[in-house]
């Protein structure tokens, strides 16, 4: 049995400002640093170790994971950062305030903009500063992957082919495997692993900072997942 | 012309405390903290940015190489670690203050201790828990390569291989390298880059937190180095 942990990153600065964040590279608040180390001492406490960890190209998740690895006294394992973990580009709703979002066009037609599985937020033109194109940080991918706005199921399709061509190999080495990424990365993880409906993954809230533990067979089929922390 | 940056890891506590370090795992002193984030503004101010940066299994430079990229701005770039980079193992030495060992073995045992070329310190038995066999962090690691004690000319022995696998490819590639370790790795790397003699190098004093910037030619040879925030 192997045993999977996601990690969702602390809660950040625009989490606390309750604006769409997507790409945009936010830091985490005072409280998300807090989260990532408890989430460090929750990991210490059950037993887990890591041999490799996996993150996004964001800072919230990435200053997230290195907090938990200098508190799991980890900092010396291989991290490999891919774009394919970053959270859901949110396309021209980025940087919004979700509340004043509603209040322009409506609860249904922003509810059906964040829980749609195959919906896309309206997109960006190319030379909004937003585009990620017009980001160094993504300077060294091929344009066409780089998103204008994503539905849930656009993130599923990008995380897939890194999934399988560098997370699964790890596993099947049987390495201790961490996951720090973001609330839709890590739906489109847990919606493949666990072969949730399209309809039912949009509904799956991962908490941030709580590490999630998923029990897999030798075929990385699910056994069972957890959190830890619950009482 | 490229430029490669090297950087020593900040103060550590052991450096506060006069004490042999090696391959000991101890972390960064508040001042040692300081001087990464100002590492971190000379380099800003001076135009410079990475597309990679390598760096050792120890806190100290890991710490210090973090500290560096999150002032920077670039803690999404790859960042890739190797034991090869690390400090020098100083042996059956490690942990010693340094003034009681020249009180107990004389000033001229320990400066060749620290200063000959090829002398290694004292040996570590296998069972001492200071050897690095004994220590999960080295458990990938062939036994063969792992020491009981190393002189100055091991250290460039076991970095160079690394050097040439790993660090040259990028440098071909024109990518913006940065090199996060140790006195005595770092001294390995300049006694290679630039030819300095046996007897010359034990004496190349490398501060630590300065940015020592190294300009080379497409061949990879020397034409000059300077460190930052030099009047």
């Amino acid at each position: 049995m192997l045993k999977l942990v996601l990690l969702r990153h602390g809660e950040s600065q625009w989490n606390l400002e309750n604006r769409f964040t997507g790409w945009t590279d936010v830091d985490l608040s005072d409280t998300g640093r807090a989260e990532a180390e408890n989430a460090a001492g929750l990991l210490i406490k059950s037993g887990f170790t890591f041999d490799i960890a996996f993150t996004s190209l964001l800072i919230r998740a990435i200053n997230t994971l290195n907090i938990v690895l200098e508190g799991m006294g980890l900092l010396n394992i291989p991290v490999e950062k891919s774009w394919r973990l970053n959270e859901r580009h949110y396309g021209a709703l980025q940087g919004l305030n979700k509340a004043q979002t509603i209040k322009k066009h409506g609860f249904e037609q922003v509810h059906l903009w964040r829980r749609g599985y195959e919906t896309s937020p309206p997109k960006l033109t190319k030379d909004d500063n937003r585009y990620p194109g017009n980001d160094p940080v993504y300077n060294d991918i091929d344009p066409q992957y780089l998103p204008v706005a994503e539905s849930l199921k656009d993130v599923v399709d990008r995380f897939m082919p890194y999934w399988n061509s560098d997370i699964i190999p790890c596993l099947k080495e049987k390495k201790k495997v961490l996951i720090c990424a973001h609330g839709n990365s890590l739906r489109a993880l847990m919606k493949h692993l666990e072969d949730i409906s399209d309809d039912d993954i949009p509904n799956l809230e991962i908490p941030t900072g709580r590490p999630l533990i998923c029990e897999l067979n030798e075929q990385l089929s699910p056994i069972r997942h957890y959190y830890l922390g619950e009482s």
